[in-house]
């Protein structure tokens, strides 16, 4: 491993600088992907017959990433334009060293596309699969959220106004929506990751007529799944996998919006657990979590736009647009792992305060009681001044950010028709919750059907 | 329908003016899709017995897209920021003409999103029958083109640069893949659209505790799916629509990418059935089609990429990020329909020239022989001089762009050794094909599985 | 002009439905913009001496929008790929029917291109007309607000939360910064915006020797710039566009998006002058305007995308980039022409509360003056117990939503050493407002350089 | 400098590994600028008698990136969100130890966002001086082969197909055009760069009345323009800067996907000087420079999409939008800065085949002379029959690939009337150049203009 001051540690990264999902993607990650791949296709070609299993055990133990400097490699990649082709040299160097024979087995019958392609499939299973088991656990919180408060009053908020009321378990639920759609989404991907091979221009040529059994062995090796045929320009391979990380990206992106804006001063709902410092101002307590994770919401989408773009690729590789992935499918594997590790731990360190959301509630929260008021009144004063003084009153309670009920209760014209009691029963959001704690179940049903020991 | 100057009328969009997929996702289309989501909730609410069957019929009767004017609508969106609020009170107001009592039973329980949503997802399954359509057709013919030119040989480019010799049939066979890629992910997209309701912040509050029982049948009056939540902030289905959406794009930007390529008049090996025309060049037969949808293939990951931004959707209701995605996804939808469309014609009027893929293989298809003919000549000189000879002869093949074999068969001292007949067995391009047909009559398998009527 | 079903009349573009903006940009703008061009060609070629005036005079006259039928021109333009090839011969037969003599100098030595590019700069010289004079009026307002507001205490806050005091003066200066960038711009890329003629493949072969006169000619009867040379494929002044366009709408959408959390009901510090009503909520007042300026916002960068990635542009007329620019410019120019004019309105009704700012700084607003407390009360105690005791007293501040003054008052042994009036002036925010003013006044300096009339 | 595993150094990146730019922008680099910003900060406030001339001095000498632990910083950026929290501890440490009354200076009135903005001003300050220098050496190349193949015949291709004659001149002519305006734009953007004080909101509370004396001299230490204000929230700076880089990546992506397509084996008009490799196929010589630059190409404009939508930055510091700018800007950055390294190589390296691109033209050359041919047949056989045969004569050209002369110079009615010599003449595409040596010497003059000594 090269010290080089060229070498990027993260510093700009805080996402993922640290995390498993980094040691899985980084630059080390994808030589060793390329090695093993290297190595399951010499053994793939021993199982087939073509190369003698002798050289394909010699290949597999120099395909030790610790032999090689993937600076050096780095460099070298620059005169064919992939790392590939230097890699090969390499390691085709270390073998013939111990038995020239040997060497020649070397990436026998593929194409440097093969084996970047099939190394990036390995790398986004290993990020899969740690973005997988982070996103349970980020799912189990949010499941437990909406489960404890089904049935804590807050306010649902549109286009910022209060609206009417909802409980943080509903609140809860759709976060936990967002992760379960992208759960689904990323295991399904992660099933179909397929291995790379077709040789030069995608025939297998090299391999004569034993072109299909190699490839057969070569997935089998990799721990990937056979493809119907090469997908050097019939990328959906790439596509489907930018879609699921922007998916998952986005639901985290969701939660973490909304606990930016929960965790306002103003608003105070919720609180991560440890909020972050400031260089400046040691009273703050910021998201930074949620923001952290909102930042990679705003990444992701055009990282995908680029690898859906690479869709279009001309003849038997195209002059660009494959290049054009590797950077943004790496960079996008890493937001989605951090982003959904962090989603995680905001999750699991949350505060959350009921005491606020009622607060916050009953600023206007009586408001959506207004009909029902003007209802009870009209029964006896008629409907238009019912209307009338609901109407006048509202705006007051607006106004002054006390509640309706308290505005109407300093109305004796009222009070002598509506006791507190009454006033309040009327006024009580609990009771305009329609079917938020049915809609709560029902997600939460969905959860247990995924995750059956866990619900 | 007003003929307002304003209109816009497919000008600046060849890909689809005048197209089936143009009329189902129009302004029109959206406002009968909207006035069939009020009609639909109507009658959904009067199967359970909230509404009035009378007012659901009348309410049915009213939502007739004839009776309202689309541009009226539009210009009194502006003042609450959606097309549903004007609606509904037109519609209310039809609807009080005839009986006022069933006036207050409009759009009852919804909110704005509520019938936006869903109607975006009649829309959208409209289109999604057509482009699928389209696509199974696009998909017959280039199965057709796999079929018949498994054995038509043809130059596999990587680079733009002439690399091994492949098949004709072998690249329709990769641009099958593609569209049955893309196939499978629209169909399972079709499937899935779900309809929305959630009332103002998502609880149905105004249903009291039927909420969840007026979803279902809600659901089934417009033939779509219910939903485990409502979906107003967790926009998992627009996201997915998109991603589908742009790897139909893609898939088919794929096609007509080689398309333009294998028709330049210097390759010559594929034209369009009827080309385009010039303003200014009466020679020209130009590749519209495929330019057309290269075209798309160039806007679709952008528009996608809005709508991945739009996950990122904050509160009950977002202030933008829902707004954000109707303009983006109608123009995907679109783009997608009429790209899918125009495909197929291309590929339905593809004129194949397998002369001129020979003739353009000959220009360098000897090379890849280069090995062969130097193992046999060495067997004779020994391996230094044989190499030598056959790297000059390569040289001179590709600077003079004569056949290799044409090369060496001007020296006596190879011909010596290798008679005409051996020269040419060695530089024969259709004994490189490896697994090209194997790979072909894999993905028919796999057309044929997926069509089994048409295979 | 059709009224055919398949028009668009901006039913899902509430941000410039009816507005001036898209009357300049609608197919109809484009189809006479069209006109413009092969007319100005006409009397461009006539005053070289190469058309005959009375041809040139003719084709003016027949290029009235008014004789065509842009349904039937889009109609016609898939088969050529573009809508030109169908105008000009609409033009030519309308010319014909006149003076047969004249028709042959209809679209004398032009391409397609040329007309379309031409087009779009005179659509887009419209449009940024219209922008610019909203940017302008928008500006006026905020700078107004600025001057207005420049002691107005509010609470600066980062990462959502309450950092230190700043004044609403200052808040209108970024904003104002941000539109005073755009403007800057604008007005540059308006000035640019070029002409384009440069024939079949960019050397006015049909012009003979007289292109460059030609030239020069047809950009001054256009009313544009002369540019160096033909930009078919050079698409430096579409790039420019699309990031002066996207900067405005940027710029617009930080005011906006301010504008949507500052009316948040907890925050309430202003409020839509008009804020838009509900389908469901009759008490809601929603920011709308900002709402669809933040949509817009949304959108607009990744337009901008589309148009850079157009600079990809092979050959002397690429097969897709040239036509995948068509719709997102189109849209992009009516997103910013609209965002502009929209934000004007808003900041022009723009309620602003100063009574709520101040409350909401006096939740946390003394925590700023905790380390000066501390140093005063340190003199007489110690450093370590001053600050145990205002670490404390700052922890029950932001706990309970108190002014840090109020807790600190409650304590016997702080009110001993520092009375009331001097607590006060401690906490007092107003006194940690820095060079706030300051910078007001440079922005508002920079404002009147630009706007000396108006400043 | 770590050795840490998690270290990139380039592996996927061959357009940047071990250039100048990756040095120039590394994570190494932003330290050293962070740390250059610390230091020019304490030496502004030195001058304006804030801090006292040691300690600024001391501060100095310790913002040494030798002594700092980029990956322990990275690491501990998680916490605070940014990397200047843990750097401006550690150097306070350090300063601490030398002279703890000198530490309290250290970020003295400066927010994270101060730091890591003007930092981020430096390094780009860098890579623009490095990509400006190399767009004049490729500029110089380009400019070199416009004026020596003014008169190089060759085809102007549009939509893939042969259009009119051109010369290799005027294609250079284009090139040079896009990167002019490329280096146009970046020397604006680079002479505007902003230096970033506001301190924690924008106000520069913590300088008291001194503000804006500590910004002018502190932009003077950082070598930066003064801001008329903070542009903490006002992200014009960054969506500038995007923008020219994605024009320069964009007019070197121009040059490249031309170098491809007119490299193509059957068109070889143009090589690469130096090809590259390829694993497989030893016959290869691709063009990897424009490869490498193509698909940098298809990266840019997502990335400058991601700052465009960073222009939606709420309140005083936003919760994500600032964060997300970081790794797009860099990115963006070695993009282009590799981007106009590589094609400045390519294009010294460019070899030319001008007689390629006669054999090229006139496979189809000849029949722009056919309207002229039909003119001088129609003198003797009138309209109709003569425009019939010259269309015949065009079609069998076109199906042949052979010259339009030669298929009339077999027929013997029309070398009755013409004679071989006439035929040629009408025939010659020199003669259907119109300006394009003319426009080829407006851009040399322009190119001159900016570039007096070279032109």
């Amino acid at each position: 491993m090269s010290s080089d001051p060229a070498a990027d540690v993260g510093l700009l990264a805080p996402i993922w600088a640290g995390s498993a999902v980094e040691r899985a993607s980084g630059d080390l990650a994808y030589l060793r992907a390329m090695l093993d791949a290297e190595a399951g296709l010499a053994r793939a070609e021993a199982r087939v017959g073509l190369v003698p299993p002798a050289a394909a055990k010699l290949i597999t133990d120099c395909a030790d990433s610790g032999r090689y400097d993937v600076r050096a490699i780095a460099l070298r990649a620059r005169d064919g334009g992939n790392p590939v082709i230097p890699l090969v040299e390499a390691l085709r160097a270390v073998v013939r060293d111990l038995d020239p024979d040997a060497a020649r087995w070397v990436h026998h019958g593929a194409t440097s596309q093969d084996i970047l392609d099939t190394a990036t499939m390995l790398v986004a299973g290993a990020v899969l699969d740690l973005a997988i088991a982070d996103l349970r656990r980020a799912a189990a919180v949010a499941a437990g959220l909406a489960d404890t408060h089904r049935r804590t009053l807050t306010v649902g908020r549109t286009l910022t106004q209060h609206a009417v009321p909802t409980t943080f378990g509903a609140k809860a639920a759709a976060w936990l929506t967002g992760l379960l759609d992208a759960g689904d989404r990323l295991r399904v991907v992660r099933r179909a990751l397929p291995a790379q091979l077709g040789g030069a221009a995608g025939t297998l040529a090299a391999l004569q007529g034993d072109g299909i059994a190699v490839v057969e062995a070569y997935a089998a090796e990799c721990g990937l799944v056979v493809p119907t045929a090469p997908w050097h320009t019939v990328r959906t391979p790439v596509a489907e996998l930018a879609s699921a990380l922007a998916l998952a990206v986005g639901a985290c992106g969701k939660v973490a919006l909304d606990v930016t804006l929960l965790a306002q001063t103003e608003v105070g709902e919720v609180a991560e657990g440890e909020g972050g410092g400031s260089s400046t101002m040691p009273h703050k307590r910021n998201p930074v979590r949620a923001t952290l994770v909102v930042a990679a919401a705003r990444q992701a989408p055009a990282l995908a736009s680029t690898l859906y773009g690479a869709l279009l690729a001309e003849y038997e590789r195209p002059a660009g647009a494959w290049h054009a992935e590797w950077r943004p499918l790496r960079e996008l594997l890493r937001l989605a792992g951090g982003t959904i590790a962090v989603t995680g731990d905001l999750l699991e360190g949350l505060r959350v305060d009921p005491d606020a959301m009622r607060a916050n509630l009953d600023l206007t929260g009586g408001l959506v009681a207004a009909e029902r008021v003007a209802l009870a009144l009209a029964a006896e004063w008629g409907r238009e001044p019912a209307q009338q003084v609901v109407r006048e009153a509202s705006l007051r309670a607006a106004e002054q950010r006390r509640p309706l009920q308290d505005i109407l209760g300093e109305r004796p014209d009222v009070t002598r028709l509506l006791d507190a009691e009454t006033l309040d029963a009327l006024c009580d959001p609990a009771g305009h919750l329609g079917s938020a704690e049915a809609i709560v179940d029902r997600v939460l049903d969905r959860y247990r059907r995924i995750e059956p020991e866990r619900g």
